[in-house]
């Protein structure tokens, strides 16, 4: 890797080999994995998922509306002639046991159908039928969520949108793509890629979770920060409703002011008050050129200063400004038999990732930037990666945290988005109150560290406290003290997975009285029987 | 200005000066102006704005409802108590004028109350004590709209944002801005530019709108190709609901997954379920160059080429890319002394805008991309503004076609929206259809032509029939064929401007009546007694 050692002026002209950086897909088993917010038990994922304990029993709380019929040989017969023979899985564990449980082994439900329409007539004829008959229905993509949104908790019927996975058009013009929701994401990125464009979303799960999940759970990812939000490049939805009525809002125009957007309800909804079975989304070009560089830096505040000098320097070719903390780095070392990209430590690290359309001019910018960061001193040290496998190198550094964090007796990790400059604030402060609680810094202390790391240029702080074994005071110190401190700053309690069975209650710290009000009115405007995913998305209370 | 000629191989580095582009603003008084669909009547703006003919007269057919109560000598004492003595105008029409009238004279209102507020807790307040009385309000903020969605019919009690016109935060590493709605856009972006940052949003009434207004009718603009839509760019919004509650949701995240996104809602609402009061919003930085060039073309299939290869080798630093066709520049050079841009004549010409951080890497990819044009015949001319003057010059023929088109006798203006590929067809068809019925291409005919110009870029054409006279066939030969034609492509009968009372009747040729009857659901669940922006925006039918 090209060197920038702190105050050389002269830098030499940047070789990048431009790539597509390569994002692992979603691991099949996982041996150890993480803690949330919900419970501090440790959780040993194995190949065998039927030894996965129930939801109802791992998180009590949970009563079965009895409003909700239990499914008879009528039903069943009657879904047959919907989606024919092939289309169910009905009261086969060994089929449905995929349906039933998430993959990080954490949730585990009692459905005992499987639906897997076709089309979105049969959508709509399923729809219908389960709200006439008050049968409770989960809305499930690829199953690749973080919160427990499309599992279910009893004997729902699980709705998979497997089966409908066609593309149907592009406009080569526009870049417009309309497809169906049970498109694989990866599959129409690779499908794009062929015609010189790319979705405008990526996500490490991508291999597996499907487009119409990721507009139900308005994923953020990886290129939120060039982008933007879905809510911008969605242009258009088809949406099943829970009485059965197709909302047909598919539209490839990118200006049309007709009307209120309902569209944008859906995306972030979770399944609750309706089915995407179609989207419209607009796809930018793909990147002729792709560079990656890593910093090392003394302050977040430099940190700040590298990130504003990059939105002025690299602007409209910057695409990832990631940073980690040096606590971080250590837990990953710990775990990593990787040789270290930088021969120094620092506090901070800074990844940065430009893509363009001119590799000569990128590298151009990109040198300068890193020439004024080093000069003004704001970065101690900094690396260029010359090819391929020293992008990956780097972007593997900031990809290993869930993992090493994983090889930990227990973690407890927080998603939460806040202004910039509070981000690292968030986990001095953390650290500070666990010392003070007593739980961190002596030698015999359950809590190994609070690491911080994230997405610096979405204000989304991935915050993660590493143990050593379970002690029911770490829970108690961190909840809700943590979402009491986000809520201060007026941050997220979930900045990009959403809400689910895992954050439904505590929702309050990131909505007012009068927000949860209004989504509860829309819930019971939408889906007045509540069948659409019961039990999660708004606090039962 | 540098000059493209066909084949020419070799083209030395241009050289151009990087300036900003200065947009009009909206001009005080109109000799003549448009008309629309709703009217064909001929109207002429005087300074005397009082002998503007009420709407209720122009356009039959409104009836006052009379469930709104009107107002009383207590209501007025009560408002006082409200927004003090200073706060509002009543009775006194040479003050009132300016709010009941819009900017082009076509809509008149009966309005006797003006209250202008200064903080949302005033908004609250007066929004509470109209509900419970049933005073019906017409929220406005510049009163820049095309639809009249901002003036009164009746005597609604205007409630003007006027006086909420303060920044209220903004963060210099983020580059979110926090506002009141009565900020005018452009001293926002004027504000903006000396931190080095933007508003994502720009429109020729830059001058007199209000960012609240743009909001609430979703303007899209000149910088929506690149920055994209108020969907993807507003964070945030304080709203006051009719009832007189207020929904906070003035987030400053980019990132925030905690449930229905309820802020979608109010885009584009034209005040008819809330009024906004404060807006939250992601501000890119200012670009350091600016590039303006013009092509002639041969054929709408080669300003589509030139558009996706635009987008190919110009890519992030695209920032307009405008067409318009020979008969729009015919008209333009009835009515302009302007010495032409271009030598000779073409039947389509493309207007491209690039904005980047590194003028030498702009000018670079600019003329790469100008020689591939013209090497691969796409382009038969082309010349780069070499300065400020010339950016100017070339911006004004694209600029100039509403006041040329203003001043034949009559001229009927459409702003449609459909994919890219089908916007010239839409011009033909319109002029074979306009022949076809005897009122185009006869000596004696009312129409003088057909003309196309636009938002290539978004799909948006703004199609404009210019007649030397008013002829009642040419309304009836115009709709609804042209909003069928539209509906037919999936389009939308109004890309930008909205509905107001100009479009509200026509909704169903672009929204499903499954939509249609979801946006009444939301209309009467969020304002049940129907006091905001009444007789507007949604069909009465």
């Amino acid at each position: 890797m090209l060197r920038y050692a702190s105050r050389i002026h002269t830098v030499r002209h940047v070789v990048t080999t431009s790539v597509k950086r390569q994002i692992a897909s979603r691991p099949s088993v996982y041996k150890t994995v993480s803690l949330t917010s919900v419970n501090a038990t440790r959780l040993y994922a194995t190949t065998n998922t039927k030894t996965v304990p129930l939801t109802v029993e791992r998180y009590p709380g949970f009563t079965r509306n009895e409003q909700f019929k239990k499914l008879t040989d009528k039903d069943i017969e009657h879904f047959k002639t919907i989606v024919g023979d092939n289309g169910l899985i009905y009261n086969n564990e060994d089929d449905l046991v995929a349906f039933n449980t998430d993959w990080m082994n954490k949730y585990r439900g009692q459905s005992q159908l499987v639906l897997k329409p076709k089309t979105t007539q049969q959508v709509a004829d399923i729809l219908k039928y389960c709200n006439e008959q008050s049968i409770a229905v989960v809305p499930q993509g690829g199953n690749t969520g973080l919160v427990g949104g499309s599992i279910p908790i009893f004997d729902e019927v699980v709705l998979s949108l497997q089966s409908m996975n066609n593309i149907r058009s592009f406009d080569d013009v526009s870049g417009i793509l309309t497809a169906d929701a049970g498109c694989i994401l990866e599959g129409l990125d690779n499908w794009l890629g062929e015609k010189g464009y790319m979705m405008p979303l990526d996500l490490g799960a991508k291999g597996s979770c499907h487009i119409g999940g990721n507009l139900a759970t308005n994923a953020g990812g990886l290129r939120l920060l060039r982008y933007g939000s879905l809510h911008g490049t969605v242009l258009g939805l088809e949406v099943v409703l829970p009485d059965g009525s197709i909302l047909d809002s598919m539209s490839t125009l990118r200006k049309d002011n007709t009307g209120y957007d309902l569209k944008q309800l859906f995306i972030g909804s979770e399944g609750t008050i309706g089915v995407i079975t179609g989207v419209s989304i607009l796809t930018p070009r793909r990147p002729k050129a792709v560079n990656v560089a890593l910093l090392g830096l003394n302050s977040y505040e430099d940190v700040q200063k590298a990130f504003k000098q990059s939105r002025s320097e690299l602007s409209e070719i910057l695409s990832a400004f990631e940073y980690w903390d040096n606590n971080a780095l250590q837990i990953y070392k710990r775990h990593s038999d990787a040789k270290p990209v930088m021969e120094n430590e620092y506090p901070f690290y800074v990844l940065i990732e430009t893509s363009g359309s001119n590799k000569e001019h990128d590298d151009e910018k990109l040198t300068n930037y890193l020439e004024t960061m080093m000069e003004e001193e704001v970065a101690q040290d900094g690396v260029v990666a010359q090819d391929e496998t020293q992008i990956k190198n780097i972007w593997s550094v900031r990809e290993g945290f869930t993992e090493a964090l994983g090889k930990e007796a227990a973690v407890y990790k927080y998603d939460i988005s806040m202004p910039v400059p509070k981000i690292n604030e968030c986990v001095e402060d953390m650290r500070q109150h666990l010392k003070d609680g007593g739980v961190l810094g002596q030698p015999d202390s359950p809590i190994i560290d609070v690491v911080g790391y994230g997405h610096v240029g979405d204000g989304n702080l991935h915050l993660n406290i590493a143990a050593n074994r379970i002690d029911k005071r770490v829970p108690e110190l961190i909840e809700p003290y943590l979402f009491e401190w986000v809520a201060k700053q007026n941050g997220s309690i979930s900045a990009e997975h959403g809400l689910g069975v895992a954050k439904n209650q505590f929702l309050s710290y990131s909505k007012s009285d009068g927000m949860i009000k209004m989504m509860k009115t829309m819930k019971n405007l939408l889906d007045p029987k509540g069948i659409l995913n019961p039990y999660k998305y708004l606090p039962s209370q």
